[in-house]
This record gives C-alpha cells, structure tokens and sequence, in this order.
C-alpha cells in the first residue's frame, strides 16, 4: 500500500483536521464526537440539513457542508457509517427551530444509525433516502444504493431550506429528486482501504467492473475493457430504460470521478453522454463533472442523470457556498 | 493501460469538447487551432492573459479561464507545448486594447513556442516566467521549472487585470510572485501516458521519487516510502531555505494533488504542512486543498507556499468566476 499516511489509526483525525483548517471561513469541526457544521449563521425555523456516511469518499459530505446546502455532516470511519452520537451532537449544533432533515444513502449500517439517532432526538426530525444507483434492481433485498446523486438531493434541498421551505415540503422534494435520478458506475481498478493495505478485488489489464457501488465493493458484471463509447452507452441505456425521459425534458447530468481517474477522461465521458441524450432529445440543461462522490483512489466513474423540473432547476441554480461547490 | 478512451488520436479534442459544453456559461472552445477563451466580455484596455502549455494537467490551464482569472488557454497535446499558432489565434480573440500578457511556464518548448508567438504578435506583449519548483537548483542549466505555483500567479495577475493595472505593473507584479513562491512534489506513482501505453517509469512498493515534476518524468531522487509527516518535513525544509519566511509573515499553502491521491491524504499533507510553518511563526492565511496542476493519474502531490504581500492577499480575494476556482 503506497499512500500518504502516519498511521492508520490517526488518518482521519488528522484529515479532517486538516479540511477544517484550510476551509476555517465555511465550517467547524468537532472532533468529539466529529462533525462538521456551517459557520455562517441561519434564519431562526429554518429546517436544518444533515447528512453523513462513511469516509473514503471526500468531499462527499464535508465538502458540502455551508451557506444553501448542508448544515452538518458527519463523517464515519473509512467505509463505515457514522454512529448515532454523532449525529444527535450534529443535531444539537445546527438545530434552529426548523427541525432536523437527515439524508441518508441507503446503506444498511446508515439507515441503522440515522433511524437510531431519529428515535433520540428530542427535535422534530424526518429523512429521505437516497437510492439512485440503477445497476441493482430496485426489487433487491437491501434496496438501491445512494452514490453520486446524493449530492444532487443534497444541493437542491440545502437551497430550498435557505429558502425557508419547511420541514414536510423538504422531505417530499427529496423523495421527488431521488425518484428522477439514476446513476450506474463502473470502475477500471480497485481502491484499497488503508486499514486492509491492498486492493478489495482484483481486475486484470482487460478487464472492467461494471455496476460498481461506491465502497470498493464488487459491482454486477466483470466485463472485457471496452472503449469509452460503448461503456457509455451501456450505462445510459439502462439509466434511460429506468428513467423514461420524454423528447425535450430538462436534466442535470453529471459525470463523478471515483478518486483515480484523471479529469481528461472524465470530460470525455460526459461528452459522450451528453451526445447520447442530446440524441434522444433530452435536454441536458445543467452540468457537473469531477470527483465529487468518490471511492479513495478507485480508477473509475459513474454517470448521473437527474430529470429535473422548473423547481429543481431554479433551486440548483441558487446561491451555494461550500468547501467545493460555490456559485 | 485502463482508460476511459476511445483512441489515443481523438482523446484531446473529445475531452475539450465535453469540457466546453460543461462550462458553456464561462468559457468557449475554439477548435482549429485549439483554444478555450472567456465568455464574459472585457474592459476596453484590460490587459488579456494568455497561458498554455502540455495537457495533462487539467485542470490546468482551461479550467482557470474565466473573469478574474486568464482570458484564453491555449492546450497543447499531452505533455507537449502548445504550438504558436495556437497563442495567436487565442491573441486575437482576446486582445481588448490592453496589450497580452503571457504566463508561461518554464519548460524549454513552452518558452520557445510562446517566444515565437511572441514576435509574430502585432499587439503589444509581454510574458511572467513561472519557475517555482525548488526541487532543482536555481543554478540548473534550464532553469526551475514551473508547476503548481502556476495558478496562484494567474489568479493573482486575472484580479489585477480584471482592476485594470496596465501591462507593465501586471508583468512586475508576476515576477513578484513567483519570487516568493515555491513548489516541491513527491510521487507514489508514476503516470501513464496514454501515447506510450505504461507507466513512465518504475517505483517498487517501498520507494517514493521525490522531486518530480509534471510530466511523469523521474524526480531528482528515488527515496524509500516514508510517513506523512517525514515527507512533509523533507519537502517544507527544503521550500523554507529557499523563501526564509520571516516571523509573522502571512503566506498562502497549497496542498496540489497530481490525479491519483485521494482528498483525504491531501488534507492531511495539508495539516502536517501548515503545522510546520506555524512553528515557524509563519501565519497560513489563506489555503487551497485539491487537484489543480495534475501528471494524468499519478499518485502524489506538491506543497507550494508563497510569501504573500497585503496586495497580494487582496487580489488573491478579488472575485474569481471560471470552471473551478470561485469566489
């Protein structure tokens, strides 16, 4: 294992030190139990957004944390879900007299968790899961993965709260975006966890892992290496068959890097995807490429689509100051 | 070689084309010959900045383009300069009264090639040689190179244009900084360029190259893989004996990745890195953490500090709006 490391008991600590200290004007961190929240101030009964998940898949959630997207996030050990202590203090520190949204990527130990510290919390408090990741189907036992997408629910919701949007309008806006977006990933390497020192699968120079979830995990298919084309259309035949997106229907499409993959090759896809929904009339309206969901040092990514409506459009349009996302 | 790619011939220009129509809002590609210029229109008189050079180190140039920061960016195939035909084109789409100004880094066909546009160009032009990499001497027979410290120069200079400072002051002002500006990196890989297919060069599992630049090529030493904080210290000496940062002096640190590191090990350079000179006395007042001047996907990273004057911190404040730096 070749990383940048002191010891595999102390990287987190040290990272998420770090993160604060060079983000000191956006967030704050606590280290006991950890969280990160907003600095900047919030209208009194504004709904607070909180949200958390495992690390390894920076800037996921911390990166979002600010002015018109999260309040708080709260950041687990590598790959493992944050424990409910953290997200009663998170909850304790970003209350306002709003209530509590907590979005969760529907992994089992999270929506332990969140279900845990939603039964403690003294405060009005509901969820939204996020389940877009379309290469499981949605009968599988466990349900649909949250990945990239999570973002999206993350952005469009963080603004409508600023806005002022209550607690029951948030939640039914979540659940509507989570329902018009699909992502599906593939991955060309394995990451490797620091804690385990080498890499979770393995894969031979010709071959790709298609379906690929977010925690190194094994996805659906191993597949022969195939050009960018052909992954591309791959993957958005089976987001459009889920989907269904009408002739002249408004999206937002982005492509996220998992960690390893230059951003050369991650642009590259996105034109392909672009081209094939410019194609069948889809109107890809907004846009976003890079490594913003990732999975360590995983070679790869997966591509989003989310169909979203004049609201939508409007609230990710609006004002957004994070660590990584600011317009 | 695992890449999202179609061919190797092709790979540029469906990258650029997917990185115009991401970034339709800020910035327009020219195809023939090859430039990205901002959309936002100029100040008759600004001063226009042009910089260029290898792809490959995205996002650097193309994502810099934008108000507050370069006018055009002129691509040149992977690791090679852009050619001069190139630099005229963009010369000509963004030349608004005020005389070109060139950022070029110092690589020997970067600075042939710019130097040749240079003469050819009918307007009034200059250019601010970038030379921040400490790695080699100063006395070395092609002079430094310029690596990441690149893009603290064109933000810099894109904010005092922006405020209209004429040719003159914003070519003195670039030499400025790049006088108190310097950059080592460390590799844990080496990348793959996709023309030749493997990986540039070899590093067992117990080696690290410190010392590289940008190209995938060999660094001034191979050394055995050390902890975070000795690679660090190694590097932070090295930068401090040549700047001498006073006590109380206010400095920026960037922590660049170059492609294959994750965010999490890049905060906790970052970390170990500002802790460093705040033992020093140096106040870190102002960071940035992330993937800016990358080597394709190789693992690693380069710290860069740069002693800046109370101008500069403002200017490095003043708004910026381009694909990735905002503010």
């Amino acid at each position: 294992m070749k990383k940048f490391i002191n010891n595999v008991e102390s990287l987190l600590d040290e990272s998420l030190l770090g993160f604060a200290k060079a983000n000191a004007n956006i967030i704050q961190l606590n280290s006991q139990p950890r969280f990160v929240k907003r600095i900047n101030a919030t209208k009194a009964g504004k709904v607070a957004l909180i949200s958390g998940g495992g690390s390894g898949h920076e800037p996921l959630h911390t990166g979002f944390v600010g002015v018109g997207m999260l309040d708080a996030a709260c950041p687990g050990q590598i790959f493992t879900s944050p424990t409910p202590d953290q997200m009663l203090a998170a909850a304790e520190a970003v209350e306002n007299g709003g209530g509590i949204l907590f979005i969760v990527k529907n992994y089992a130990g999270d929506v332990m968790n969140f279900e845990i510290a939603s039964e403690m919390l003294s405060f009005e408090n509901t969820s939204v899961l996020v389940s877009d990741d379309v290469s499981l189907p949605k009968t599988h036992s466990a349900g649909r993965r949250g990945v990239a997408g999570t973002l999206i629910v993350e952005k469009i919701l963080g603004a409508a709260a600023e806005q002022g949007a209550n607690l029951t309008t948030c939640k039914a806006l979540g659940e509507r975006i989570n329902r018009v977006t699909a992502s599906m990933g593939v991955a060309l390497t394995s990451c490797t966890v620091p804690a385990i020192g080498k890499p979770t699968f393995k894969l031979n120079d010709s071959e790709m892992e298609m379906g690929v979830g977010i925690h190194g995990e094994r996805g659906t298919e191993t597949m022969p290496l195939a050009t960018a084309t052909e992954i591309v259309d791959h993957i958005a035949k089976i987001i459009t068959d889920e989907l269904k997106p009408e002739k002249g229907q408004q999206a937002l499409l982005l492509v996220n890097g998992f960690g390893g993959t230059p951003l050369m090759e991650l642009h590259l896809i996105y034109e392909l995807a672009a081209q094939f929904w410019e194609k069948q009339g889809v109107n890809i309206c907004r846009s976003l490429v890079g490594n913003y969901t990732t999975s360590l040092d995983m070679a790869g990514c997966s591509i989003t689509l989310s169909l979203l409506d004049e609201e939508m459009v409007s609230l990710w349009d609006a004002p957004v100051h994070t660590a990584v996302l600011r317009w």
